[in-house]
């Protein structure tokens, strides 16, 4: 919420509500929006009504009235893996569709979800609760209203509902989602145009990745939702992007529509200073150590590195983010400004009787309620980190809570747990076994526990399980408990461990040692679960009393924080200065990227090569560039959840896909640095040229409206 | 020669000869200049009568009519070295003089060319040679006329003379210069200043270095130079530089006056391809060779590191530069570019027989004399890599040639080993005591002589010597001679090897295994040498016909090599696109220099840092910027000997100082590519507010005609 930060609203910044839209007519007009902002509010009509999310993790949009679908490359990678058939590797090698009858169904992870509607249930989730109900009877209260309402709104046929909470609980939504469970592979260039650059490019310009891919959703002969089956027909979507052949220059107009996942702007000072001195450099450390262990295990035994390096990247990538995050806290010096909003806040709040009757209890309340969990901050982490770093313990602990949850009906089963997540849950107790290395397991688990064995408040289960009730030394007792635990695990083996979901609480074999020590555990963790049940709906209560007292002392046009909702962000193409001496400007061309050519992860194809040194750019190049561009900054204010959103021109046509941030933007989550927080998006001319000139995917073209020029 | 070889003249490019500058008048105005130009190519006026040679390494300029000089931090380290006293580190702490009794000698090194007068002698060199001469004896009266020249112009009040040779051979001139020898040190920032970001920063933009020094020039009392004397007087220059406190902006007029020490852009397209398939390759080569040889040897021998890491780093600066070099003949094509160009000219000569009377064959000979200089080209790279990579074979090869020298009458030796040169001689054989390591230096001899001894074209003398001459194991005599050669070698122990300069040569001991084999290798170095004569007499003949056919067949405004005498290069402040998708804006600022501190390299004071955050610009801050600008950039043409050139303003006012060039640019001795090369400046105004804030050295401010405003 850096509008309240530093006082004055920013251009880019915004991750807008479609409601709020409307309300910006004059801010859009002035940025260049030729269009008319109420419309541009609506869910039924195009842009926003052809946007959709792809299950959370990323956005799409249909681009054919056919049901074509344009998202990021990224966005795909795991449908092409899924896609690939006995010696293919379409990630590796790209896919072209040649006609419907090619295009290959991704799996059941495809999913889209069309957003039809957006309700304000605030007065049923939490209007009717007493002032005074016990935080954990609250907390229950709007889990059983939420549960209500999605119950009456979701259909077989394919509508799925959820309430989601804004404004830490000021507000709550109902919303409603058309579902499509068909997905297909349309077209996918190689990852070395999708993926160019790879984790020497990530997070950083200039870039030259072509990171676009097309799917097509897919519903029954009856046009109702249904699962993959030969004969279904292509999903004629109501609403449809146009494209602008013509993109966008620097100085434009763009605005992305998409579902980011999450951002944590709205937090208190407090909480930026925990982030900044606590969490980020704490998880960094225990990231450091999976690294440093990896490193170490793999050495010795060469056969371990392809299996750890999948968690090795997402280790990385993590700790890159931890890091890029910490930088952009000090650089900005983010706490300070924090904590001299707050302290405006409570000025405020201080100078006025009535203000301080209504909000001071609360804000000292909610200080208080996080400091307390804060107390218990190392033990925490530590029980969070050896489920984390240890599959075995992450599973056994899964299992355990899992059979626990089946002795209730399914109704009153916590989220995760009930009959409609069977699928998911065997799913990755499958699948988890091509991650799982037994060494690195035993290493990392073995850290964890000896450091929270050691710990004043160690459960007390976990003293005695280890035999540390009467005292002893930790870390014999811990040494001869990995030992045990580390003896032939069964867990390590697919089959015992999928076998295990088969087993009632009552038949889990307690001389499985995790076993045992997840059930010794399982009384600790659900006290801790009550005592989070009484903390969220203390936060529940306190967060919305913190979000009015901001938004009364320090008036500005608010947004809430990302929640996987649709949302619209508007801006401006342009660069950003990275260092003293140096400017980054907005786009990159053909030749940018020849120039890159290489070793992986720059190993273009020659044809590819060939054909930008052909220098044809057909309807698709750039008079003032002299080439076809490739990718390009802007302004515009996303996160996780926003890859493969369209980015729109000032007429609310495709110019682009956003597929990812700047790393000075890399803090963004927290705080919205319009100085240097840029969005990267691929050119549509990129695209086009791609499919026109290299893929030779003229079909694809001609869906688009264009005509093949090359 | 890029003019030529790109067909249009550009602006920035150019080292021109004074006597040229007045013909650049609307070339000079049209960039900005708003003197005149007949005024500006005057030695006896400001600008160029105030700018001095440091004695080949740099350049400087009068500052003051007391003598004072301004030259970069870089140029004046050795000084430092040499001006620190017991338990001082100059170059680490920086030096003020408080007053003119403070300031410091900076030893017989520190020497003052002031340029007097630029004579053209090329037809007292060459004028009345016969055209049939034997090469050998035209190399030898060449040489004699120049001698008699210098000796005909020196006086011993100190006036120094030389002939430089201009277009390979196509014309001579007579320089002659006042030479001042007791040059003192007035100040100097500590290295964290004047060196920020040392090798991690070197050769690359953005750039924060405060790269400058004062020295002033004293000569005796009554006016005459002298060397060191404590009671000689600060000199008095006739011209002087003004200071621009105001500096420079970007778009605006900048020239750079000074003693550039050599370039290659006169080659034949043979000569650039041999550099870039050839020269380069293996130069960088052997520099790894050394460099992974110095790296072993330290790492088994931690007391070898600090003896062997100024060699290292010269090494390593030589192979980036070199790795440079052959980027930007990559990236540049101007291998092909250059044959295009010789084709041209080819084309032109042929097209008129009047034309291929009198160019053709002279064309055919250079190529050929060329060619056959590289058909050794293997057996010369490890001549040279001997003397180059072993210390002792270099003094043992030094020492040999000397006593044979020194059997003939003073004025018949060749240059280096006259009396003149008995001093630097000696000093260069005792100095070179802190180099040695004796490890390093057999493991890289033995490589070379391993390598030499297995030749075809291996000298028989060396063959001979090592008992190879009737066939053998090469790699068993090599073994057994380099055991010989290394067993306590007195060359390695500074009173022996000193000593061996006063023995004359049928005195030297051939029992110490380096001198006889210097001693065996003699013969062959003579060899060598006269066909090295021949060579330079066939090129002195040649060259110049290249250079007039070249001239001729594609006219263009031209300049001269680079050859250590006075030229001027003028341009425009500006940045340029490094990559696709940046721009290096051509200015930082104090906080960008702020902004990089941290662990050295970047070791910023925190009385510097105090000074930069405080804010107070006084009279040197940029509006635009709002800061002081530390570095800069422009389009200027300079090399090696440029170092601590004045940068100059359009009325010939002191902007800023020339301290090195762009990574981009780094191939510009062989060509320059306006598009990417850089010259690299300190801003005057970052030398000002330093001055002012940091040092608080208001004496220097106020000499130099500024008002201390902080």
């Amino acid at each position: 919420m850096l509008i309240a930060l530093i006082g004055a609203a920013l251009a880019g910044e915004g991750m807008w509500e479609p409601a709020q839209v409307a309300g910006l007519g004059p801010e859009l007009a002035k940025a260049g929006f030729a269009g008319d902002a109420a419309q541009l509010a609506r869910l039924d009509v195009a842009p926003l009504g052809a946007v959709v999310s792809l299950g959370g993790f990323c956005t799409a949009s249909f681009v054919s009235p056919d049901g074509l679908l344009v998202t990021n490359h990224h966005c795909v990678t795991g449908f092409l893996q899924q896609a690939s058939r006995e010696g293919e590797d379409l990630i590796d090698a790209g896919f072209v569709a040649a006609d419907r009858a090619s295009e290959r169904n991704v799996g059941p992870s495809g999913r889209v979800l069309v957003t039809t509607d957006v309700r304000d249930v605030t007065a049923e989730v939490v209007g009717k609760l007493p002032p005074k109900l016990p935080d954990a009877e609250r907390s229950e209260r709007i889990e059983d209203a939420s549960k209500k309402l999605v119950a009456a709104c979701e259909k077989p046929s394919g509508v799925r509902c959820r309430v989601a909470s804004f404004y830490g609980g000021a507000t709550y939504r109902l919303i409603t989602q058309r579902e499509l469970l068909d997905v297909r592979l349309v077209m996918a260039p190689p990852d070395s145009v999708g993926n160019y650059g790879d984790e020497i490019d990530n997070w950083h310009w200039p870039r030259h990745a072509g990171d676009f891919a097309f799917l097509r959703a897919y519903v029954g002969k009856d046009g109702a939702a249904a699962g993959f089956a030969a004969d279904n027909v292509p999903y004629r979507p109501a609403q449809t992007l146009a494209v602008n052949p013509g993109g966008v220059s620097p100085g434009g107009f763009v605005m992305v529509a998409g579902y980011p996942g999450g951002t944590d702007r709205w937090r208190t000072a407090e909480e930026f200073e925990r982030e900044a001195t606590r969490a980020l450099p704490r998880s960094i450390l225990e990231q450091q150590f999976l690294l440093d262990t990896f490193a170490d295990v793999a050495k010795a035994d060469p056969a371990a590195g392809p299996i750890l390096e999948p968690g090795r990247l997402s280790i990385a990538n993590g700790m890159f983010n931890g890091k890029g995050t910490l930088e952009g806290f000090a650089r900005s010096g983010v706490v300070a400004k924090a904590k001299a909003r707050d302290a405006a806040i409570d000025a405020w709040v201080a100078a006025d009787p009535s203000r301080s009757a209504r909000y001071a209890p609360a804000l000292t309340e909610l200080r208080a309620t996080l400091a307390a969990a804060d107390a218990r901050f190392e033990r925490d982490v530590l029980l969070r980190y050896m489920a984390y770093a240890s599959d075995l313990y992450g599973a056994a602990t899964a299992i355990v809570t899992r059979a626990h949850e089946r002795q209730k009906s399914d109704a009153k089963r916590r989220p995760g747990y009930q009959d409609r997540d069977e699928g998911r849950t065997r799913g990755s107790m499958a699948s988890m076994q091509r991650g799982i290395q037994l060494e690195a397991d035993r290493r990392a688990f073995a850290h964890a526990l000896e450091r929270l064995a050691a710990l004043p408040d160690c459960p007390p289960e976990l003293k005695t399980w280890l035999g540390l009730e009467a005292g002893g030394d930790v870390k014999v007792r811990v040494a001869e408990a990995v030992a045990r635990l580390y003896a032939n695990p069964p867990l390590a083996r697919e089959a015992d461990r999928v076998g295990y979901l088969d087993l009632p609480l009552a038949k889990l074999p307690k001389d499985d040692a995790f076993v045992s020590l997840a059930l010794a555990m399982h009384p600790f963790i659900e006290r801790e679960r009550a005592e989070g049940r009484a903390r969220d709906g203390a936060l529940a209560r306190l967060r919305p009393v913190y979000v009015e007292a901001l938004r009364n002392a320090l008036p500005a046009r608010a947004y809430p924080d990302a929640n996987g909702t649709l949302r619209v962000t508007f801006g401006t193409v342009q660069g950003y200065r990275p260092f003293d001496g140096a400017l980054y400007t907005p786009q990159t061309t053909l030749e940018g990227l020849a120039a890159k050519a290489g070793a992986w992860p720059f190993d273009a194809a020659p044809a590819h090569l060939a054909a930008i040194t052909a220098g044809k750019h057909g309807a698709y190049g750039d008079p003032t560039l002299g080439s076809v561009p490739v990718d390009f900054l802007s302004d515009l204010d996303i996160t996780g959840g926003n890859s493969g959103s369209p980015t729109l021109d000032k007429d609310g046509r495709l110019v682009g896909l956003a597929f990812d941030g700047n790393y000075e933007g890399i803090a963004s989550d927290w705080f919205f640095d319009a100085n240097v927080a840029r969005t990267i998006h691929v050119d549509v001319r990129y695209v086009l040229w791609y499919l026109d000139a290299v893929a030779q995917a003229d079909h694809v073209l001609r869906e688009l409206g264009q005509v093949p020029s090359l």
